[in-house]
């Protein structure tokens, strides 16, 4: 079914889109946000993947991220789906870290969020066709993923596991050893069950990066120093380490914390370093 | 009384500052936001000041404004300012173009407005000393003045009618006569009086131009050709006309609206436009 749109909007030299779909893989409406820079007719640009952090929507990254001005720059469409399903018959819960806003890009097996928070899925199998279909300038052979938090862990579980889809993969303070911190301990439990810890770890990026043996990827990690999350322990980058076919550079950065004012001042490196590797 | 810092968040290799402070001015707490780009101990550094639309306050153009990136790039300060006086003793209305968030950079003199809504001279008397107190490195020799729609209206009459504080001038799809339009006559009308149409005239920008003979400027102005207001005939831009020492270039935007996606794709061109005259 073809996405309806819901806005767009001049920026930078090209079109900021919002689109609505019914999802069959997460069996709701889902929204959507794409920016295409102007090109001509019949051209293919290279397409980006942004997930969002916890509590996101499309909406905070398209206002906030600062992605528009160098997606424009070198010609790339950037694409940046909700965070969760949503609506009233989608299981939900009192905290911001589980259920609508918050579906870590997992599916979930488990009672009652297997019914709907399938965000593995549709990130994988439903988004980019969709997309294609309204952009059809959205080169799908030439895809990088990247996030922020929530997302960078999304990125970097689905980059890993997913060579063949995304030729490139980066993150912000992303989520790197869920199976180790409070938020992905708790989440995981939730969507897929206490007793399956091996089912987990298949969602965990620092040991699916221990184990990766696919195509040569160059991995760029941005992370703040004074990210409260970072102290926390939730985040852990220091476990994303180089392996085989896989090169990771972490970039601590002083001072930075965890909100889009950091996403937005590297978005800039991560784009360029998506394109590098899309228009190999 | 020094202002008091609020909040200090790392942004593309500088500081973004919000302080609040008690105005003499206006009698009441107002807040700024200050972007400082990283700089050597004693350094001075031209400033901008960039006053607000209807219904934002300081934080709009911080988080949409894409001010962050161009500022540190050049070595600018970026100070936006709130709209208007606020609080529970300050009168309002039940409107957005009028009351808090519409004080228009004008000085009121009727009531219920006068006691507090003197954003003009807020602007002009108060604002730059409480904030060099804060940023010693803010060179108050060497400030522009910019502005969006209702900003842009004061960003321009403030910068035609005070050129010796405001040594460049720029304004995003600003209220450029208001003496001719609904905004305009209604608030005017509201805040100097129905009768007081020569009053009126020394806050409408086009007049001002048509009689500027100050030092000479270079106006940059950008206008969105698919802004609903330049439709309804809220912001003649064609009304602004070079004249004598001001030069004006109007660009009009093909497909750009009013919003902040507008004024974020031309951001870089005006901090690039004020830098530039601030450092000869």
């Amino acid at each position: 079914m073809t996405a309806e749109q819901v806005s767009a909007v001049r920026s930078f030299n090209g079109t900021q889109y919002v689109f609505k779909h019914k999802s069959s893989t997460v069996s709701c409406e889902m929204t959507f946000g794409v920016y295409v820079p102007d090109h001509t007719s019949g051209t293919k640009l290279p397409g980006l993947i942004y997930l969002s952090g916890l509590t996101c929507t499309h909406a905070n990254v398209m206002e906030k991220g600062a992605a528009q001005g160098p997606a424009s720059k070198l010609g790339l469409i950037f694409i940046h789906p909700d965070t969760s399903p949503r609506g009233t018959d989608v299981a939900d819960a009192d905290r911001y870290d589980l259920g609508q806003g918050a579906g870590f890009y997992i599916d979930a097996s488990w009672e009652p969020w297997s019914n709907h928070f399938k965000m593995r899925s549709y990130i994988e199998s439903e988004l980019l066709p969709v997309v294609s279909a309204v952009v059809p300038a959205l080169d799908t052979t030439h895809i990088g993923i990247t996030g922020h938090s929530m997302g960078g862990h999304g990125a970097l579980t689905l980059g890993l596991t997913r060579p063949d889809l995304f030729r490139s993969i980066s993150a912000f303070a992303p989520i790197a050893n869920p199976t180790e911190c409070d938020w992905g301990r708790t989440i995981f439990g939730e969507y897929l069950g206490d007793d399956s810890k091996v089912e987990w770890k298949k969602f965990d990026a620092s040991i699916l990066l221990a184990a990766y043996s696919g195509p040569a990827r160059s991995i760029l990690i941005d992370q703040g120093t004074d990210d409260n999350f970072l102290k926390q322990g939730q985040l852990k980058p220091e476990t994303l380490k180089s392996h085989g076919s896989a090169a990771v550079e972490v970039r601590m950065q002083p001072g930075y914390d965890h909100s889009y004012y950091f996403v937005a001042t590297f978005m800039g490196d991560h784009i360029e370093h998506h394109h590098r590797q899309l228009i190999l």
